[in-house]
């Protein structure tokens, strides 16, 4: 299984919780972690393999000399880095067929097997999820707000058929898009631009298998007439996302996860 | 490491959480699981051994045929088997000197090590802790109700120095009191007992490391000027106890902990 991660230095510990999740819960595979960055420096670079290695994981990164975002808009919250996702298919080898894009504000908490082996139909090359029952932004809004007519996808979790992407994926068109972002209200800078040029490209998965917004359990238990409760999603979720400003590295309040999180932040 | 349990069939789901919990947070040890029972089924025998096995855990059990206790407190809440911890320095083999018995009710969350090593003082053969300051009981009213003057200990978690206690240990006398409670008021019956018979020769340790209440995070934030965080517990504290009437392995109400709970329990 191959792992695609893009950060700065302040997200290497959650990328680390997220590691150890990832590898305690899918141990035996062989997995590689891919980091595509703009300057982590060698020390760190190093820790990092050394700690994927630890964990029976191996690790590569590939650096961005170039700055090819000047004009977007960057912010401590949502630095450079953020873009790399939508260059991914152009920039990582092309012995790669397909990747899964993983925030590093994520716990892996069961088997990821039948996302990975996720199928592309005709026309669709990334997989994503929405969260548009559960969300503080409903998809009819970023609909009308994007001039779109599919879901509005979260793109914490992206499997990316890369194959396909080659043929389709442009960076002149990404970069100027990018750059251009910065004149246009964006309330999430990376994820609209990614919803409005694939949205239409994307397959969309269950958010409540793949991207589960941690801040929302009571919706999700209400949407699902009490299906998806606790106990359903210890045993059935893959991926718990800790969406939003609060993080639960950060001690900034707490979820019915939380406890969960620390775990694996400490273990 | 030497593990004490005494469950009747009902607790066996609760048991295997426990064991997993511990053995994944103590590998690497040489570990025993001692189960004094009066009469769980062969096959169901069997595949405790196989668990722990799997787990790379030995399992011995002792089949307790003699009814002791034919005049006790005996419910489904209180079965018979719980009294068998105030017994086991006679029924376990002398070959053991140390023993940590522990209620199915738990989670191991760190290693044991530093409990496993407490010295016992003079006088002392017993090692538990109190749940005074966060409990709903009182130290003070136990103290009055049971006529004793040390702290009211909680039994879920008792580390035994075999050795010493078989000198003080009388099965006659434990059995007397035992079938004699059920003319008297007693809130809790063995733990009750545990304290009106043992209280004086037990050490007390501290429940935030060794036996936490896992009901009060908000206690125990109040009465530690707020140390006590979840960061806190998650790196220090040892032993979660799932303590009262609501457990967590049968859906009764969340507290902070049962996210952690419920990913070993379907682990």
């Amino acid at each position: 299984m191959d792992i695609l991660v893009t950060f700065d230095e302040n997200y290497i510990p959650p990328f680390k919780t997220m590691l150890k999740s990832l590898m305690i819960n899918n141990p035996k595979q062989n997995t590689t972690f891919w980091l595509i960055h703009d300057g982590i420096k060698e020390t760190q670079l190093q820790n990092l393999i050394d700690f994927c290695l630890s964990y029976g994981a191996k690790f590569e990164h590939i650096c961005i000399s170039k700055n090819y975002f000047d004009d977007a808009k960057i912010t401590k919250r949502y630095p450079q880095s953020m873009y790399y996702r939508l260059l991914a298919p152009l920039i990582l080898p092309e012995t790669l067929n397909k990747i899964l894009y993983l925030d590093p504000d994520i716990l892996i908490i069961n088997k990821l097997d039948s996302l990975w082996k996720t199928e592309f139909p005709e026309g669709k090359f990334y997989a994503a999820a929405s969260h548009a029952i559960v969300g503080n932004i409903t998809s009819s809004i970023n609909k009308i707000r994007l001039d779109t007519d599919h879901s509005y996808f979260n793109t914490g979790v992206i499997l990316m058929n890369l194959t396909k992407a080659r043929k389709i994926v442009d960076a002149d068109e990404i970069i100027k898009t990018v750059n251009k972002s910065r004149d246009i209200e964006l309330i999430l800078p990376d994820q609209d631009i990614f919803n409005t040029m694939y949205g239409k490209y994307t397959l969309e998965i269950p958010d409540e298998l793949y991207n589960y917004d941690a801040r929302f359990y009571p919706a999700y238990l209400l949407n699902s007439a009490n299906k998806h409760d606790l106990d359903w999603i210890i045993s059935n979720t893959c991926i718990l996302h800790f969406c939003g400003k609060k993080k639960p590295w950060l001690s900034q309040g707490y979820n019915i996860f939380t406890s969960l999180y620390k775990y694996f932040m400490y273990k």
